[in-house]
């Protein structure tokens, strides 16, 4: 899975009828910066299908492919991203990289 | 999935009987460029079959892989590329980034 | 899809059994170069079932992944990329930027 | 597969019900640098499940998909990269460039 | 597919039942340098169920994703990536750019 934050929302009112109602998310995959000690952007988006409230600044896992579809809310929908958790915290060589705050 | 941009379409007489009857949409993946507050083109050039009636200069939804044969119309169709909304618009860190006009 | 070059062609004898009978080609992924009007190669290589008699020099079009597997000389077959059309032509904002000759 | 190395882990409280129970790892794919004939890292990032017990600084195998669904812990989860086995050694060229040490 | 040279193989002792006994080769997937008419390496490695006896130096048919299980050998496996062919020789442009020798 990649390791993604929430960055915005989309709106799209024609659309292929089983996507009617699912809340669409713009998400930027992000990858752990070791020399840094923290998460870095790497300026790519994607559009996922939120199923657990992600909220924007959020970081978040994200399936693709058909395992995007094994969620109770994303069964049979042409969709090939979705958040499927929040992330509280990150771990990296023994120091916190990422942690969620209030 | 996703997002592109509709940028041309293609003619194809001599496929796999059935894909007859599907428009072929030639199809340019984006990305949110936050410093500039738009969107911005990726040079790639990507096929789609159209679900939804797009037109070109429009922006899509674009999932891919298996995903992409559950609409009504691409079930058991070779295409791991399809079009299945257009997007209306796209807000970044309480920014609108794009939005379609008519 | 990929739109993709039909460059050239492979030999395999030594292969799973499946296999046997199916034409291997070379192809390349193409990507429209919007500047100069014209199709661009990518200069990446890849190894497709050929299921529609393309020929080298053709511009074909290329689905992956599990799609690759819904044509009907391809079922069951232990492959992810396989031509499923000659493209004709080929227009990008109202200009014709490939055109098949015969 | 990828050849990973296991990095770090994420903790992740707000899921898909399915997700509970389930370690995540955060993993970096790497290559093999033949002209200094050791592993090398690319900098990635990745999420994936555990099903060996792998721990941190292991290299791991790291199949990606719908694959990463075919381990007895992983059946019908929404998750597309999974640890499959933890690796040994390495061999390249008759030189080994990683063996594993306790 | 990509077409891949076999660069080394790997051990691993700890891993899902199901893996046990199955080859595993390191691959490097290469593609075709028209200008110099010779297969060049990516530098990228990924590891491969061998299922047709394949050796170090020998350049391989490699499918990825579900179509990778499709073997005999490799049915339900979490595998993403398997050799299902040794190639012979590769012709690009009335050229041959390859040819196995033994």
């Amino acid at each position: 899975m990649l390791l993604a934050k929430v960055t915005g929302s989309l709106v799209s009112t024609q659309k292929v009828g089983s996507m009617t109602g699912h809340k669409l998310l713009l998400v930027e995959p992000f990858r752990v910066d070791l020399e840094h000690g923290c998460l870095a952007g790497s300026g790519r988006s994607l559009v996922a299908v939120d199923t657990v409230g992600a909220g924007e600044g959020e970081y978040v896992l994200l399936p693709q492919g058909s395992s995007a579809r094994l969620t109770p809310g994303t069964k049979n929908l042409p969709v090939d991203t979705v958040v499927v958790g929040i992330i509280d915290s990150v771990h990296v060589e023994h120091r916190c990289v990422y942690e969620k705050t209030d």
